[in-house]
């Protein structure tokens, strides 16, 4: 039985996620289709590129993740499958697979060649789903359409670290307000309560400590966590730390790892 | 294995769609169950229809497509089945299921008869997901409930067409923003690159180009399209064009083709 | 075939749903994994007891329930499994659990233990998705983990019921804006058509009639109803009786009976 995962910013208010699943289903009723998220802000390839990241590794060997977020759909850009060592990724080559697909380990790619039926604005129904379920019924990969030497690649800043000075980046934040940066686990040397002196983009200057998780701060108070994704996390106890200081998507945060 | 679609007005903050998916595992273990989406705008049955009509014919012959957008729960109007050539179509007799079965062809309708348990405010998840696992499971189409000789309609506007002058409406206006209007590829002689001289209801005067996809225009430039339902849409390359121009389901749209 | 329910506080914004379901399926390709909701407010306990509370029952025996509204994960809050009469219960031991477990009938608690590689954030994906999946793979419900003697209950507020007069508390606002009241069909002597006169927190004084659905009441009109849940409801036909009125979960309504 094939999983395929759907990740888009079709949001759900229209028919387009279920015509995809439609599709999926005809082709092959057996399918487990799982929604990653439809969510992603319209249009933004590096939100989704890092969503598809944090969950596609989850899945069991063999997956295959679809993802939609597709400015160009119709143009030059092309429609393209990824193998990598434990799974398979399906979308348009903007980049939007291959942080997860570099970070499994890609394999090879194909191009996903469009026939006479497909739409020029929906790909996502007319190509992408059509390969997804094909694949899951046994198709071979190798079937799908012809090699492509390389994809395009998304870039994500690295962090700037200097023994215990850091220079890092928000990468990505999430629906309760936690600010996830780039530094990881293994990127520092810090222990459970730590002190980390952090300087936002805005001038704000917090003292925070390193906790196990949320519940160790006072309820409205400011802490670090490392996160379940391995990133160094700050929060808020049960509140919004981009809220309450402000901070969104790729602005810098400089830290002092004070021991 | 049965395949049954909910579309339904309950939002998914509330526990309705959860029931009616646990009475139909309830009742057939086995089903598949598919949201088309439950963000329909409270009491829409005009927008809930259109959806319906999208997206169900992407399904496999012998979907079970559940729609309850249904302000009248509990009074006069029927519950009711519809059988297409295809699909079976279960919901209010209030027109919501009407655009899709039209389109593809109604052969009969039944209807649902509530039985001493039914609640009298959700009939979702008292008769239509009883109904709707019951004939996934076997039961037939005849068993449902009494012949009704007609169901309500919801009749869509038409354009007007004179020569290359054509008033329309817009219908449908999706989560990017892009507006469909009733105007579909057979109704007119438009080849990609033709201009079109659009005026909106609030005195706007415009020329689009028909595109094959957004990404031909500039960003944040309006341009027409043939969607991927097969109507004439006009659209704002990664923007939207109903917010740029103050467009709304049902206001009209003139239309000068030039080609 | 297992099936698994998700309650969570997370949204579907971001990658955290998707990696529980990911884990649930490598573990139990076969669970078929259905969604409460993922809506609950941020943090909101209370609130997701009740939804937990009207969605279990209507499930199939032996279904595994999962619920994350968890602000104390990682902290000295016990990760649990309740085994009812019908079902499992899994989440933290912050109440949640507790208005379902108790209405079905708790046989037996045992306390989830965290193994080495489990995150302190996010228990969701690291212990309670896990235990699920085994669970619904076939481990038995002693394997878990020790045996709890009692675990945290929400305590709801209960009418006070004198004669005809009775002061009732809002305990849940749903998405239409319908105001369920915690005084059930049974606390009452009520008919249809019975009149309501009823007080709301800020001094508002409204005669209501009880119908047997909304639809009974003029557009815009306020009716009572006793809803699906069994709970006597203030609503407005096609509108919402919250907003209307300013009524948020927690305020007090009198209420007399003048049959």
């Amino acid at each position: 039985m094939a999983i395929i995962t759907l990740l888009t910013d079709f949001g759900v208010k229209d028919h387009f996620v279920a015509s995809m699943k439609g599709v999926i289903l005809g082709i092959n009723p057996e399918a487990s289709i799982i929604d990653i998220t439809h969510d992603v802000p319209k249009f933004d390839v590096l939100r989704a590129a890092l969503i598809l990241k944090a969950a596609y590794k989850w899945f069991p060997r063999g997956t295959i993740h679809v993802v939609v977020v597709d400015p160009g759909v119709g143009t030059s850009r092309k429609p393209i499958i990824i193998q990598t060592k434990n799974y398979f990724f399906i979308g348009p080559d903007n980049g939007v697979l291959s942080l997860a697909a570099d970070d499994d380990g890609a394999i090879a790619a194909r191009e996903i060649l469009p026939n006479g039926e497909s739409s020029y604005t929906f790909h996502g129904r007319d190509l992408f789903a059509p390969t997804a379920a094909k694949l899951g019924r046994g198709m071979s990969f190798n079937e799908v359409g012809p090699v492509i030497v390389n994809y395009n690649r998304i870039n994500l800043p690295k962090p700037t670290i200097s023994g215990n000075n850091i220079i890092a980046t928000a990468i990505y934040i999430d629906s309760f307000g936690n600010v996830f940066t780039n530094i990881t686990r293994n990127d520092i040397d810090v222990k459970y309560g730590s002190q980390l002196l952090v300087e936002l983009e805005n001038g704000a200057r917090l003292t925070l400590i390193l906790e196990k998780s949320y519940g160790y701060a006072a309820q409205g108070e400011s802490l670090a966590v490392i996160n379940s994704e391995g990133y160094l996390e700050l929060a808020v106890n049960r509140g919004s730390f981009a809220d309450k200081y402000g901070v969104s998507p790729g602005q810098s945060i400089r830290l002092i790892i004070t021991n």
